[in-house]
């Protein structure tokens, strides 16, 4: 099977090497940055192009959410499957005459950081039930975590993902802003952040809550008000303990 | 030096146990419930009492921020060093003639969860030099981070850990919530949140920002907001992409 890999990013990157480490071989990575292809080509040696994209049997789609369609239309060969890799788009995006599926590995993607591939979730769907079966055993190579999900379940799983992911690093962010400003240096805070995380893997989160909020210590919650720094933390402070004080009925 | 232990909730239990594995003695253990003070004295062999507080050089007070003023007053021996454990206390809230200071460990405590205690910042405070060389001491014989903190900067800790820990459990709880509904098992999105905290070691959280918000990515928004299953989830949901759009000045 002749995969051709199109994106320059993260998950085109990640995806590139996850493959590489489990022995499959990746015939093209096709894309518009150059700088970015030339890189992962070299590292990973898997032939480049930004202007003749490869024949393949599998075109995996590795790119931002808007240009998913656009690119889509690349594809020319009709007997080939085609899958892009989005959390919130429809297998319906792609825009072309060909078996269209959907590849969405749960993680959050950074160049430089390593990542163990056999943990990361895949999400796989398919119009007919054979490609999806050929997507599920190419996933399995590379993680011991594959599923078949529909995009109606897709989405629930990305909006899950944003809360747990995308508006927990938003809180780091808000937070470091409080400890710059007061010369704590916030590596005093990553034991504690890891700790926090690594409770959930045992504890229920709604039973692992402590804090201010959960104990109605009106006297902290008055205290922190004043010192909360910029508006934006106020509403998130209040926005966050009424919900903690609405879950747990205070 | 003879040290006593007052409490005998979750913070009581890990300080024991923290002193138990570096061979220092706890002379007794003591507070109101018998059961928990039983159990803890069972394990790491020290004499507890609910009724008949032990003559000390060093009262350590592990209650919760409502308890610590009424029961320091139960502490009547003026020669003694009495420090309490809360994030958001002044030492001034101990009543009595003794030595006053604050012991504060910043980390989220949980009986069954053992801990890496020499990881544990700990913020010492106290009225006079001697006494806190004295609290810094008995810390770094327990962890690597012992520093000395007023309370004007122990509040301002103990608020950016309200965001950087306690609100990042309640977006978990939150999260949760959401996959439960759609019958996604929360598993699946453990690696994702091990890959958000382990980033932030590494890179600026400012810096890691991804998701829609970060993006712009108004159809993604739009989706989300119609997929959100309460008022509480809507809300949070608002208030932290408005955050993260201000931070970015998007």
């Amino acid at each position: 099977m002749k995969i051709v890999i199109i994106g320059s990013g993260n998950v085109a990157y990640h995806l590139c090497k996850a493959f590489a480490q489990n022995h499959i071989s990746v015939a093209q990575i096709f894309g518009r940055n150059e700088t970015d292809l030339k890189q992962i080509s070299a590292e990973l040696d898997i032939p480049f192009s930004t202007t003749a994209l490869a024949d393949a049997d599998l075109y995996i789609i590795c790119v931002s959410d808007d240009s998913v369609s656009e690119i889509s239309k690349l594809i020319k060969n009709e007997n080939s499957l085609v899958a892009h890799t989005s959390g919130s788009l429809e297998k319906e995006i792609l825009s072309g005459n060909y078996r269209k599926a959907s590849f969405y590995p749960l993680q959050t993607f950074s160049r430089a950081k390593m990542l163990n591939y056999s943990e990361i979730p895949f999400f796989i769907e398919a119009e007919k039930r054979e490609d999806e079966d050929l997507l599920l055993n190419l996933a399995e190579k590379i993680s011991k975590k594959v599923m078949r999900s529909t995009y109606e379940k897709r989405k629930y799983i990305h909006l899950t993902a944003v809360f747990s992911c995308n508006f927990v690093n938003h809180l780091f962010a808000r937070a470091k802003e409080i400890s710059d400003r007061e010369e704590i240096p916030f590596d005093y805070f990553l034991p504690l952040i890891k700790e926090t995380t690594q409770k959930i893997e045992h504890i229920e989160p709604k039973l692992a809550q402590t804090g201010p909020a959960v104990r109605n210590d009106q006297r902290v919650l008055q205290l922190h008000e004043e010192l909360l720094p910029s508006d934006e933390h106020r509403k998130i402070y209040k926005t966050l303990n009424e919900s903690i004080k609405k879950m747990y009925e205070l």
